[in-house]
């Protein structure tokens, strides 16, 4: 599985050192950075603008009787509604799959019997430093009320796994996080219906 | 395919309406915007901050031989080498599949024969206006040289699409958004390789 591809050329891109930054505007969940980087070998210096903030999770949340956990809410990026698996910042020290639970939970109201992260993926390598976990959480049952920010409003959909890899390519879910937590869970999907 | 999912629960997400928009950095290929919103029900006012910039291309390329087009090189955000498709941000009134091939031809030197978009999806919703488009380039050949901006350095990788995939769940390939793009390839390869 985890055999590594040669290169097809000979350029060795090198990594550039970080002379200084600077804090261009702090923006609650993310702090806009200018980076002063220097080439090590070539003269060249040159400043980037990268976001940073804590690392994000996402939970792939599935019920005993095979649904998928989806929430549909208003995003102030895109100002339209968007078809999500749960998920958010996690808190200063926290564990990924503990932040996965605490975020499904708050969110919906469903609790699950196992997990365990999936994956982590890089938001936006060139602009952000962070990181997001992917955690699957199996047998989830909803225990329990939500509890959403002053500001969230959070509609529940509960489709089957195969509607919700439908939705991928329906264009239905656009969300590229969402869509990476669907990627990462594909093989242990498939390889729960073939045990079937 | 289309089919989409019923709600859950009778929660309706409204959609918050934007009262002002202020500039709060401008960083080159991207702004940061404070916007001021109203919810159009409850008496709510928030402040959110946003990223505004202009639409992201990514190319599937792909050789006659069946080798997929990757390319890694060092990014400003993790601050580490990133393994990617080729790809970019888009010009003013550029089309998807005119940008893609640009920017293949610019990263790497090849051209295709034939290119279609797969779709396009949200960067992230929540803190971002912009979609990225992800098309499809078929037939592609090493036809001509690079054209690198100053900053930047590529090494080429030419996989397999087997062990591209293979890249994916060994965590040797993180970034999201190619992650997107491997996932709205991967009916087209399964349904050519079904046709073998």
């Amino acid at each position: 599985m985890a055999r590594d591809m040669k290169k097809h050329d000979d350029v060795h891109p090198a990594a550039w050192e970080t002379l200084s930054r600077t804090e261009e505007a702090a923006c609650r969940v993310f702090s806009v950075i200018r980076k002063r980087c220097r080439h090590p070998v070539k003269n060249l210096e040159a400043d980037f603008y990268v976001l940073e903030s804590a690392d994000w999770v996402n939970a792939v949340a599935v019920t005993p009787d095979g649904r998928m956990i989806l929430v549909e809410q208003f995003r102030y990026g895109t100002e339209a509604l968007s078809l999500e698996v749960t998920g958010g910042v996690m808190d200063l020290g926290e564990d990924p799959i503990e932040a996965a639970e605490r975020e499904l939970s708050e969110e919906t109201g469903f609790v699950g019997k196992r997990a365990r992260l999936l994956g982590s993926v890089r938001p936006n390598p060139a602009i952000q430093s962070n990181q997001c976990h992917i955690v699957l959480i199996e047998g989830a049952e909803r225990l329990g009320p939500t509890e959403w920010d002053e500001n969230e409003e959070l509609a529940l959909y509960l489709p089957t796994v195969e509607e919700a890899y439908e939705m991928v390519y329906s264009g239905r879910i656009t969300h590229a996080l969402t869509l990476n937590a669907l990627l990462l869970y594909m093989p242990v999907w498939k390889a729960d219906r073939g045990a079937i």
